[in-house]
């Protein structure tokens, strides 16, 4: 279908735009750059919502012999058009046009914020950004006996996703997790995490981070690593893929998480087909089916034990011999430390869950109006006292420090925790075909693994929905015990448990 | 008019493109952004040629009070919109596309063939360059009674400019050249220019020419400097102005002299208003105008006495202490000394009008007809021959050294030698108003001449053409002399004679 096509390559535009705002931009930039953005939201837009798409979508549907296999290249690609088609028809231009103007400008004035830890600098934004998220739930609908108009935002990210399923999954795993860090703080004895204090600079640390990522089989050819605020993917398609990374002068394994963490999501991009490009074949599941791709590098790779073996012999070279005094167990002990902190992308794999937690509910509350934007700061602080147990010091490192809500993305955070489920899931899965993936790890051989998502998750693009693919994939239903029995299993014999 | 600024909106995303594709973009991108950049021709074509914008501007015509005075923004915008629109609309939409297209893969092909030394590699894509300027010069249409094909083509990037015209100009400047040229080189003493081999890290000159083009005016907060093969002067419009140079490792003039020329260009497209963005007010006049500033702030800024008995007291903290033994002669001599070569970026001012005119022979020789793609390497060399005294060793440093032409941009070169006439021109006045400016470049004071720049030529954008605005500017018509003049009176002292 040339007119969806069309569609694809103008996102795709807007795309590079997008990264190029975040990455190379200069500051004066901001005003014509919201009035570019919003055009090309608005174009593709009305591409995708051109009458002949769907009468183009009638015929298909209505070829029998087309559709009779529902996985086919054809039928996933009419299937997948549809959920598209009439999710853009029932948002008015208009409404896309403002959101996108109102959200470019938006993240600059949370950048401003968060430096300034000044909610109230933000907060107006922020309310327009609601008021704006309502209405276009409001265009979407939802299931008025079962759901909420929180539903409607999060199908856009997660198809099929409600609050009520959410919730469903993470009251019991708040209860586990729950379990899980009151025994390791109080009954474990913690791993030395001097590492996390290792000072390097954070140029050394980049090139560490690109000899790893390469290693793991980011191609460079196709793809960049640049930094900015927020570490984020993007990029335009399979063979141009646009990836940040954040570096800490203090802690190296921040900056080497969130760059294998990225480089996860770039491999998916760069796994896809370029023969399926601008098609619904040539694009990813979802975003937990995303995020199973980052966490597995971030965590199930790159706080192994296995992986740490390897990359503990390659670190000197790139921050010096000075680095030849921590052990193994010191790496992965750094690696893995648990404790309660302020942030969400510096937390740890037992508390992240706690964080996205918080997100959600307070999303939820402001959709469904039982919370004001003005009110985030004090939920927010007592909530992180709950879960956590922490004193917020500041907005800063408190409700100002993630972009999401600034770009307009609500009913987004839960697909970080499904995201966490599917890539232990997947990993198990994984393990089971290759007994010797960690042997590999641990050798610096990472193709196996790459390989084995290349073939079994990447090049399939949307032709299976997110549950389908877990069936398929692994074999079972998605279930919060295989993350379990990854996190118990590590966490309990590192802590003397 | 709306639809014009919405052109320009998505042209300026062009811009964004094709600046990406030079300095950022990784190999693989380059099929996809193609058709990316290929799309938006297409689609700023078909907003540029909408019947509304032919009736808008006969309505404008119409209108005898707004058009009254030729020089009031209005009638300015009315006159220009519909020199746009009267070009648009004589190309077809599929000549846009095939053109850009072509081009964007042809770059690709004549840098991998520029670092190959091979010709041959990069013909083909020449050839279809040609074909299509053709038909495109074809589109336009000529006087067909005193002009010819080239003419169409040079009229996009300098309005009425005829290949008999640059001739006319061309022809007694080649003569004035010859003669000084000939005295430098066999009756003068050339001044020392050893610092011309002091050899610089590249880092070190970029953070040089940072600092310069800070102190001479260009706002980084509203602009970008990076590196490319080829130096441009690109961004989507006064606030986003994105440049690029290019240092060699031998010799810190080469870049310096590219980053300030870069800069000119860069200022100039500063110094347009943001209030008349996406409208012909809020464009430069020409590209002969576009270079006389880049002209002057290289050379008559750059290659001063003045410029360096500043500049030589900054060097020493980017460079090192070592750059003390140069005195204030080795660097206005360096930056001045003359010596045929074979590549036009780096010639000296003497000789760089040389490189021009066989560019421009050949280039009408090509679009006449007379002469094939295969033939321009020995008709290339011959000229090197006759005009400059040389033999070119490869096609490197011979007929692939120029962007240009896999831009599909014929007709274009005449423009340096335009620019070079202006630059002298607009200087003389400059000097004869503020008779200190020489003592204040001395100084590291360049706010005065840019001031007198952006008030005389920036800000009034389009509003005079090009040989108005010199007349406006200067008091006299484009002549030949002040350049002369100022070659003459420079290079002869230098020289000894």
């Amino acid at each position: 279908m040339s007119i969806t096509r069309e569609a694809s390559l103008l996102g795709a535009t807007g795309q590079i735009l997008g990264w190029d705002q975040e990455t190379m931009m200069p500051e004066g930039g901001l005003e014509l750059r919201s009035r570019q953005l919003a055009q090309l939201a608005r174009m593709t837009h009305e591409l995708a919502t051109d009458p002949r798409v769907g009468e183009w979508l009638a015929a298909c549907e209505a070829d029998a012999s087309l559709m009779s296999d529902p996985f086919s290249v054809a039928a996933v690609n009419v299937r997948e058009t549809r959920r598209a088609y009439d999710r853009a028809t029932k948002i008015p231009a208009s409404l896309v046009e403002e959101l996108a103007k109102t959200t470019s400008i938006s993240q600059h004035e949370w950048a401003e914020a968060r430096k300034l830890s000044d909610f109230a600098r933000f907060r107006p934004h922020l309310e327009k950004i609601v008021r704006l998220l309502r209405e276009r739930a409001a265009c979407f609908g939802w299931d008025k006996a079962k759901g909420e108009a929180w539903d409607a935002l999060a199908d856009e990210y997660e198809p099929g996703c409600t609050a009520a399923e959410v919730e469903s999954v993470f009251k019991p795993l708040r209860t586990r997790l729950a379990g899980l860090v009151s025994d390791l703080l109080t009954k474990g004895k913690a791993p030395r995490a001097e590492f996390n204090d290792y000072a390097v600079p954070v140029e050394a640390q980049e090139r560490f981070s690109r000899f790893v990522l390469e290693k793991i089989g980011f191609d460079f050819r196709r793809g960049r690593l640049d930094r900015s605020t927020h570490p984020f993917c993007g990029g335009s398609h399979c063979n141009d893929v646009r990836m940040t990374s954040r570096y800490s002068e203090r802690c190296l394994n921040d900056g080497l998480g969130s760059s294998m963490h990225e480089a996860g999501h770039g491999m998916y991009e760069q796994g896809l087909r370029f023969e399926h490009v601008g098609t619904p074949m040539g694009e990813s599941v979802s975003l937990g089916i995303h995020e199973s791709q980052s966490r597995m590098w971030e965590n199930q790779v790159g706080r192994s034990r296995a992986f740490w073996t390897w990359a503990m012999k390659e670190l000197p070279r790139f921050v010096g011999d000075d680095a030849q005094r921590f052990s193994l167990d010191d790496f992965y002990g750094a690696a893995n430390v648990v404790e309660p902190g302020f942030i969400r992308v510096d937390a740890d794999e037992a508390t992240y869950n706690l964080h996205i937690m918080i997100r959600f509910e307070i999303e939820r509350a402001i959709i469904r109006g039982e919370l004001d934007v003005a009110g985030i700061p004090s939920v927010w602080n007592r909530m992180y006292k709950e879960y956590l147990g922490l004193d917020v010091p500041d907005d800063r490192r408190g409700c100002l420090q993630d972009i999401h809500w600034s770009m307009g993305s609500m009913g987004y955070f839960p697909t970080y925790t499904l995201g966490n489920l599917y890539a232990a899931q997947f990993f198990e899965a994984a393990r089971k075909e290759m007994p010797d993936l960690l042997d590999q790890f641990a050798r610096g051989e990472f193709g196996g693994l790459k390989r084995w998502l290349n073939g079994k998750i990447h090049e399939e693009g949307k032709r299976y929905l997110p549950r389908d693919l877990c069936r398929r994939v692994t074999g079972q239903e998605l279930s919060p015990e295989p993350l379990m029995r990854h996190l118990e299993g590590k966490l309990r014999p590192l802590y003397g448990l």
